[in-house]
C-alpha cells in the first residue's frame, strides 16, 4: 500500500495536536543536500521541542501512513536526508532539541539531545576537561542525531572508533510512535538485544534518535603532529605498525596523502604554503595525543629515527609548536576543497582490509588506466583502511567530458573493493545514493535479515522511505 | 505451534545428511551448568566441523521445528546454554570449529572460529606481538562463540570495551539456515544495519556465530600494578578521575575491593598471604599498561602522591616486580573462590552509573539491613560501574537458613539498581535466569522491538528457545 502525502490537509490535522510553530512550511534548507544531486518533494517540516512531540508526530504519520524523513545538520553526502520522488514526506528536524542535558565529568559521560551540534558537544566536553573525540569536517553544522543515524567516522576513528563506539545509551522514538527510554550511562549492560547499535547507522529508517548518552575520554594535553615522506603505501603501513609499537594507542590520526592532493592545493589554493617545492608521491600525517608529562614531539622524532633506519621514511617534519601543527592540518583539511575546485568525475568512500591497501591502489590505478587518462587523488584515514579514492579528469579536461564514464569508473572501483573484502561505503552510509550498490554487493543473507527487521519494526514503511533499502 | 523434540527419530534423519560422528548422544558435560541450577532435556548434540554443516543442521531444525541450543565453553552463569523443560532441543557445539584461521599483525586483526578457546586466541595474538584484551576468569575454557553471544565483559573493559567492541566482522548462520558471510576486517563499514551487534549479546536466540574477525591492540609492554587503600567508594571514584587525568587511557583495570572479601580470603584460603593484618574497609587494585620507554611504577607512585595530598588514599603498595604484581592479582582473582566457599544467599551482577556507586552502596546496605543480618561482599570492576554485589549469611549461619529470603533480597537490590538507571545484568546476560527480571525492569518499547525482531528473524522460534525472551 503506497504512502499518503504530507500535504496541506495532513499538516492541518497534525498541526492541531502540536504547539503553534511546530509545523511549518519547509524552507529550502530542508530540501537540498550539499552536492545538489537531489531535491526533496516535501513541503512541510516539523520542529518538535521534546520527545513527546516527536512521538506524537511519528504516531500521526504511522496512523495516516505518511513518510517521515529525519533531517539533521543536512551535511550527509549520500542523500539520506532527502526524499526526491513519490508522495511528499514530512520532514522532521530536531534542531530545537539541542540541549546538552548534562555533563558528568567523573563518569566521563555527556547526555545530549539529537539536535545538538557536534562542535557544541566538543566544547561542553572540553569545559569539563574531557574530550568528545568524534571529529570531522562538518562538525560546525552536523548534529548528533544525524551523526549517530549515519554512524559517522572522521579523523579520530583509529584511536576512538566510529560514532557508534562513543554511545552508551539512546532515547528514541520507534516507528509505531513508542518511546524507547534507553538513555543509560552504563559501560556494561547485557539486558537483551542491542537496539542502540541497530538504530545507529540505520539512517533514520528504524526510528528517530532524540537523545544520546555519549562517552567522553581523557583529554590528551600534549599533542604531537608530524608529516613524513614515505616511499610507498606499503611503507606507510609498516610505519603505522612501527609507530603503534612505540606509541601504543596514543596515535589519534594517521592520514595517507598523495602528490595529486598537494598538486591540487597548489593549483586551486596557491596561498596555502606547502612545506616543499615538489610534493612527494606519498606522505603521512600523524597526530598523537599524550597525557601530561610526556613529550610527543620527541616521541615522534624517535619514531622517525627508527623508521628512517628501516627505510620507511625519507624525510619529515615534526611540528615544534601548535602553530606548526595547525599548518600541517590546514593542508590536510583543504584537500576536499581543492578536490571540489578541480571537479571529480567520480568519488569513492571505500575501505579495504589494511594489509590490502597497497594492492588496492596498484590494481585500481591499473584498471582505471584501461578506461582513460585520469588524475587520481587517493587519500584518507589509512589507519582505518578508509580511503577517499577520487578520480579526476586529466589536466585540461572537465568532469563533463567524462560523464558517460562515471558508471564504469564506479563499477571498476567498487568491484575491486568488493573482491578485496572491502566496503563500498566506509563512513558516509547508503542513503539513496548507494541503494543499488548495497543490493549488488551486499551479503544476501544480511540483506534478507535487514528487510525482515525493517518490516518488523516499521511495517508501514514510513521511516525515511527509500533510504538504505528500496521502499 | 509447539516445537518438536530432537528425539532419536529426528537424530536418525539428521544424521543421514551429516558426516559420521557429527551427531552424537549428548554427554553430561553438554547438559549441565556451573551452578548446577538446571539440567537440559536434550539427548543429542551436533558437533559440526564447518559453517556448511552448521547451516545444514539449522536448516533441518527449521524445517522440522526443532529447538537448537548453542553450547560454547559451558561457563555461562545464567543458564543460556541449557534448556531445562519442554521438548528436547538439539544441542550444537562448535568445539570442533576451533581454528585460528589467520592472524594479521599489520592489521591488528585475528580471524578465529567460534569454538576457539579464549586463552588460545590470547596466545595467538601474543605470538604476533599483539594483545587480544578480552580477559576473564573462565578464559581457559570459554569459547569465542559463547563470549560473543553473551557480549562478555571482564577485567579490561575499562580500557578496551566489552566483547562486542572487539569484533570487526562475523560469519553466522541465521535461523532460516542461510549463511551470513560477514567476516570483514574493516574498521569502517557503513553498509546497512549492524547485524553484527544484533547477534552479539543475543545469546544464540537470533543465529549461531561461527567465526569472527577480532580486533587486536598494541601489547602494552610495561605493566604497573598498585593496591591503594581508600577511605570510601567516593574516594575511589575521585582517585579514578585523578588517575585518568594523569595516565590517560593506559588504565587497564580499576577494581574496588572491600574488607569482607579479604576476610573471606583469610577464612577460606588462609595460605594466601595478604599485605596487611587487618584489611581496610575499601581498597582499589589498579593496573596500567604502557608502551616501551615508560616507567609505570613511577607513574603510579606519582598518582599515589597526588591522591595522598588530596586525602583520597591513605596507604598503598606499588608492585616493584612482576611477582609482586601477580601476588596482588592473585588476591583479587581468588575472591570469587572464597565467595563460593562461604556460600552466598544471593549474588548480583549489576551496574549503575559510575557517579551513583557510592549512593547505591549506602542505600543497598541500608535496605538489606532491614531484611536481616548479612555479610556483604561488594567488589568488582568499578571503573565500568560494574559491581558484583553478593549477600552472605552472618557468621555461623548458612545460605539454606535464608532460602526463603532470596527473592526479597534480589528484588531489593534490583529495584534499587533500576531506580538508579542501572542494569540488572551487567556482564552475564539474561539467559534463563533473568527472563522475569528483564520483563519486569526492561523498557517496554525495547522489549516490544526485541520480540518483533525475534519473530521476524526466527519465526518458528527454534533458536535457543526460552533464553532472553519467553518462548
Amino acid at each position: 500500500m503506497p504512502l499518503a502525502p504530507a500535504d496541506d490537509a495532513f499538516a492541518n490535522r497534525l498541526g492541531k495536536i502540536l504547539p503553534a510553530e511546530t509545523l511549518r512550511p519547509a524552507e529550502p534548507r530542508f530540501l537540498e543536500e550539499p552536492r545538489g544531486r537531489w531535491t526533496s518533494t516535501a513541503t512541510w517540516v516539523a520542529l518538535p521541542r521534546d520527545v513527546d512531540e516527536v512521538a506524537a508526530i511519528v504516531t500521526s504519520c504511522a496512523t495516516e501512513r505518511v513518510g517521515l524523513v529525519p533531517f539533521g545538520g543536512g551535511t550527509g553526502l549520500v542523500g539520506g536526508q532527502l526524499h526526491p520522488d513519490g508522495p511528499a514526506p514530512l520532514v522532521i528536524s530536531l534542531e530545537r532539541m539541542s540541549a546538552i542535558r548534562a555533563v558528568h565529568p567523573q563518569e566521563s559521560v555527556a547526555v545530549v539531545e539529537a539536535g545538538a551540534i557536534l562542535a557544541d558537544v566538543q566544547r561542553a566536553a572540553e569545559e569539563a576537561d574531557r574530550l568528545f573525540p568524534l571529529s570531522l569536517a562538518s562538525e560546525g553544522s552536523a548534529q548528533i542525531g544525524g551523526l549517530l543515524g549515519t554512524n559517522a567516522g572522521g579523523v579520530n576513528t583509529l584511536r576512538y572508533g566510529n560514532a557508534r563506539d562513543l554511545v552508551l545509551g539512546l532515547e528514541a522514538v520507534l516507528p509505531d510512535g513508542s518511546i524507547w527510554h534507553g538513555l543509560k550511562r552504563l559501560r556494561k549492560d547485557n539486558t537483551g538485544y542491542d537496539l542502540r547499535h541497530l538504530l545507529i547507522g540505520a539512517e533514520g529508517t528504524l526510528g528517530i534518535i532524540t537523545a544520546a548518552s555519549l562517552k567522553l575520554v581523557p583529554r590528551p594535553t600534549n599533542i604531537g603532529t608530524a608529516l613524513m615522506t614515505v616511499p610507498s603505501p606499503e611503507a606507510a603501513l609498516a610505519l603505522l605498525a612501527l609507530a603503534r609499537g612505540q606509541l601504543g594507542e596514543t596515535i589519534s590520526a594517521f592520514e595517507l596523502l598523495n602528490r595529486t592532493g598537494f598538486d591540487f592545493l597548489a593549483e586551486t589554493l596557491p596561498d596555502l604554503r606547502q612545506p616543499w617545492n615538489t610534493a612527494p608521491d606519498w606522505s603521512v600525517l600523524i597526530e598523537i595525543g599524550q597525557s601530561a608529562g610526556s613529550d610527543p614531539a620527541s616521541a615522534l622524532e624517535d619514531v622517525f629515527a627508527e623508521a628512517f633506519e628501516a627505510g620507511l621514511v625519507s624525510d619529515g617534519i615534526v611540528a615544534q609548536s601548535v602553530g606548526q601543527s595547525q599548518d600541517l592540518w590546514t593542508l590536510r583539511e583543504h584537500i576536499p576543497e581543492a578536490n571540489r575546485r578541480i571537479g571529480a568525475v567520480s568519488s569513492h568512500d571505500i575501505s579495504v582490509p589494511l594489509g590490502l591497501i597497497p594492492d588496492f591502489i596498484t590494481r585500481a590505478g591499473a584498471a582505471l588506466a584501461a578506461l582513460g587518462d585520469w588524475r587520481i587523488n587517493c587519500f584518507g584515514h589509512v589507519g582505518d583502511g578508509n580511503l577517499h579514492y577520487n578520480v579526476f579528469p586529466a589536466a585540461g579536461r572537465t568532469p563533463e567530458d567524462h560523464i558517460n564514464q562515471r558508471d564504469a569508473i564506479k563499477a571498476c572501483v567498487h568491484d575491486l573493493v568488493h573482491e578485496l573484502g572491502g566496503s563500498i561505503s566506509a563512513e558516509h552510509g547508503i542513503g539513496r545514493l548507494k541503494v543499488d550498490d548495497l543490493e549488488r554487493y551486499g551479503d544476501p543473507a544480511k540483506l534478507a535479515a535487514m528487510r525482515a527487521i525493517k518490516a518488523a519494526l516499521d511495517p508501514k514503511g514510513i521511516m525515511n522511505p527509500g533510504a538504505v533499502l528500496r521502499a
